[in-house]
């Protein structure tokens, strides 16, 4: 197998890309294709030994992280991203990670690879650990405006990504709303209710923001919008909690004593606030596997991504998803 | 001064306001009206010595939780948010609390009390522990489908609050959305970019999920759906972490030894993830002073929603914030 990883994608790009790429090939034995700059990706990769199953794709352009996504993967054919997702529709590689921009990456996947039938609008799922377990919540990539049937689809996404991915049965769906009655919300939200109650989606009706992490429901569907700004914030607290506890413990003597003594224990804690643990966000919707990377993700973000990537083509997700997308459409419509 | 509180509103009434306001009383020496069943209250009351400030407003009916807001206050004119409303109008009162149906305590203010000129939409403002110290979002009490002018108002608002209530001089105020940068977003806050960087407002641009936290700015703006579930998601990983703090402790020999010792860190780390520290949530755009709590407040978080209510009376933030109001509208029109 071998994955393609943008190597210029990112805010720590390339050296952080690259040392995740160097320890996934480590862990895994697969094989992974760096596309950008070779020049750039051969300082970055310094005198590393362990790179056999590595290899170089030159291309002389990025997209920037504040560049128009689809402006960008338009104007810019030679971009790493582009090329990145030319390799996987030219059959040469399996799989697409990227931490670059993260409109750009869902651009160039769905320009290049296409959707998957009936889906109108490819998603971005994310992977929350919640407080029962993993929890995905879609849509996080920026659909903005979205109109309801596309939630149902987002719905019908991750129902299927989470059958045989997360290895979950009939997970519960909510919709994410300002208040559990059915009639809440915004003109988008209410019609939006409708069509996942008429799916066959195990629907069990609005949930508010704390059930992104409750675990009252395994999946979670909004607007791009609202999925944005929660991850994001979600993001940022478990962050911050990490550091606000460090800084705390500096702080005292009794902090700093504590800190010394628990360690294993604190570094349990805080793993259950990781985020990068979990990877990246897999694209949905598009034909063939594209993962998005935080801008600022840590080389074993990258590399844990790559993983996931690894264990979504392993597992085929890419084709049963086509096929339980049609299946429970047609159940739907 | 004196205090109208709900007795009948939250998912623990009366006994936690109750509680609440007896608190509150022996703290600051204010006189409270309770507004609710007269004989539950009293038992909520029982025989505590410490209830001379306290009277007993009594009404017959309820607005329940899971009610139609607007539709429960026009109907049931004799429930406690309406009395509250009711007494604050005829100057009985200086300010109503309530941890009762947010949407039914708004739409009580706005049906007796009318709005401040030149607002649309009266908001509800959260005062979030940030990063960098009080972060104001706005507007979190629902307003769903906003036009781009309300939430230039909610910043207009926000601003007039932040400069009498918390002393905050100039704040900064960035407009919630999936990118920094101007052009993202969807037709919503694209055009309210607009009608932001035209007012005399010192507007800083969009701001992302993290940057409710990170103090970059001191007001984020928002439509009251987004602003309604980012609030309920950082409330519950507040309290999560706080669990699982607590949760992993107990589950190992070496946490309870750490709990031990480390009491007087932990509570300290604690309140800095504590929501109820900052008690309710003010309407703001109504002629008078109306606080929203948690509907699950707890009676501290009662005690000190009653205390900001006192602050807010004392300063007279009320007329500060229709003369800043229309201040601000001359210049940004």
């Amino acid at each position: 197998m071998r994955i393609a990883v943008d190597a210029m994608g990112g805010d720590n790009a390339p050296e952080m890309v690259v040392q995740g790429a160097v320890q996934a090939v480590a862990e895994s034995g697969i094989d992974i294709t760096l596309v950008g700059d070779e020049e750039i990706i051969r300082a970055a990769l310094g005198r590393r030994s362990d790179t056999r199953s590595i290899e170089i794709h030159h291309c002389g352009e990025t997209v920037l992280m504040d560049e128009s996504p689809i402006k960008a993967v338009r104007m810019k054919k030679d971009s790493s991203i582009r090329v990145a997702f030319d390799l996987l529709k030219r059959g040469r590689v399996d799989a697409v990670v990227s931490a670059g921009n993260s409109g750009a990456t869902m651009a160039a996947g769905l320009l290049n690879l296409g959707k998957i039938e009936g889906i109108e609008r490819p998603a971005l799922a994310s992977i929350i650990p919640g407080d029962k377990g993993r929890v995905i919540l879609i849509d996080v990539g920026g659909n903005v405006d979205c109109r309801p049937i596309h939630i149902l689809h987002f719905g019908l996404m991750a129902d299927a990504f989470s059958e045989s991915c997360l290895g979950l049965n009939d997970p519960k769906v909510g919709l994410l709303n300002i208040g559990e009655e059915a009639g809440k919300g915004n003109e988008q939200v209410k019609t939006a209710y409708k069509l996942l109650q008429e799916s066959s989606l195990n629907f069990v009706g609005n949930v508010e923001g704390q059930d992104i992490l409750s675990g009252q429901v395994q999946i979670v569907v909004c607007d791009g919008f609202v999925g944005n700004v929660a991850l994001k914030l979600a993001e940022a607290m478990a962050e911050n909690v990490s550091r606000r506890l460090k800084d705390d413990m500096m702080d005292s003597l009794l902090g700093k004593v504590l800190a010394m003594f628990g360690r294993s224990f604190f570094d349990k804690f805080e793993k259950t606030l990781d985020y990068a643990e979990y990877g990246g966000a897999p694209i949905l919707g598009i034909n063939g596997v594209g993962i998005v990377c935080h801008g600022g993700s840590s080389a074993r973000a990258i590399k844990n991504a790559i993983m996931m990537a690894v264990d979504y083509v392993e597992k085929n997700v890419q084709d049963r998803l086509a096929v339980q997308v049609s299946e429970l459409q047609t159940v739907s419509s």
